[in-house]
C-alpha cells in the first residue's frame, strides 16, 4: 500500500509518535516528575513531528524531504533526553527516537 | 510497552488512519476524481478520528471509551462509502476501516 | 468566510485550544508541577479535542454534532480542574474552556 | 495570555489554518474539482504546518525557529496556487497565506 521510499520511515514515525505518547504520559505519571519536565517537552514536539511527517508522506507532500530533516532533529532532541532516565519508557522511547533519526536523515539525504 | 486492553485497538487506528490518508491521497489523483468527493471527505475525518484516537489510548484519558465509540462511527462511514470503489487503495481502506470499526466498538463496550 | 452556523463556536474552540495548549506548558513550568498532573492531561485532551472540533465544522463535516457533543465533555472537565488552580493560565483556561462548553453544547443541541 | 514575541505569528497561523481548511473542504465541492487537485493539497499541508506552527509556538519549543521557517515554505507554495483560482475561498485563503509567510519569516529571521 505503502511507496517503497517512505515504508521505512513510515514505519519508524509511526513507532516512535507511539513511544512519545506513551513517554510523556508516563513521565507525567512518575514521582519526580519536576526532573521529567524537558523528557515531557520533547516528547510532545517529537510525537506531533513524527505524526505530521508520516502523514506528508503518506500523500507524497512536495515538503517530505525538508520536513523529515527538521523531524530528525526532533527526534535527535528526544532521544538525547530519554537516554538520560533509567525508566523504562524513557529507554524504549530513547531507541524509537534513534531509529526514527537514521530514518529521517535517510530520507532527507 | 502500551497497555493490554488498547493494544489491539491502537493497532487498528493506526492502520486505518494510514489506509485513509492513502485513500484519500489517491483518490484526488483519480481520473474520476469528481466521483470520490464523499470519499475523500470520510477519508480525512476517519484519518484524523483514528489519530486522535490513538493519541488518547497512549495517555489513558478518561474520554477514550466515548471518542472510540464515535471513532466507530466514523470509520463506519468511510468503509461503507470505500466499498463502493473499485479502486484497490478504496478495498483496503474499507477493510481498515471495518477493522477499526470492530475494535472500537469493542473497547467502548 | 465562515457558514454563520459554526462560527461562534469555531472562534470558542479556537480560543479553548489556545487557552489550553499555553496552560499545559505553563503548568509543566510549575514549581508545583505534581500538583498540576491533572490539569495537564485534561488540558492536552482539551486541546487536541477543540483543534478536531474546529476542523469538523470547517469541513462541515456529519460528524460535527456527535463531536461537539463530546467535546463539550473534555471543556467541562478541564474547566472543572481547572478552576481549583490560582494560576492565571489555569484560571483563563477555565474560562475559555466555560465558554467552549457553551458553544458546543449550543452547537449540538 | 501569548508572549509578545508570538503574538502575531499565532494569530496569523490561526487565521491560514483556518482559511486552508475553508478551502480545501470548499475546493473539493467546486465543480472544476480535477482543476482544484494541487489546490487541495497544499491546503492541507498547509493547515496541518500552520496548526503545528501555532502549537510549538504556545510551547515556545526550540523547534520554533526552524519549524516557521519550513511553514513560511508551505504557506509561499498554497499562497502561489491560491492565487491561480477566482473563486472567493481561494482567493481569501492566498491573502491568509501570504500573510502567515511574512509573519513566519519575520519570526525565524
Amino acid at each position: 500500500m505503502l511507496s517503497n521510499r517512505y515504508a521505512s520511515c513510515i514505519q519508524a514515525c509511526s513507532a516512535c509518535a507511539i513511544a512519545c505518547e506513551t513517554c510523556a504520559a508516563a513521565c507525567l505519571e512518575e514521582e519526580d516528575v519536576a526532573m521529567m519536565r524537558t523528557c515531557i517537552q520533547l516528547d510532545r514536539d517529537c510525537a506531533d513531528m513524527c505524526r505530521l511527517a508520516e502523514a506528508l508522506m503518506l500523500r507524497d507532500s512536495a515538503l517530505v524531504d525538508a520536513f523529515c530533516r527538521l523531524c530528525a532533529v526532533a527526534c535527535q532532541a528526544c532521544a538525547e533526553e530519554c537516554a538520560k532516565h533509567d525508566h523504562s519508557h524513557c529507554q524504549q522511547c530513547a531507541q524509537a527516537c534513534q531509529h526514527c533519526v537514521d530514518e529521517c536523515e535517510a530520507l532527507a539525504a
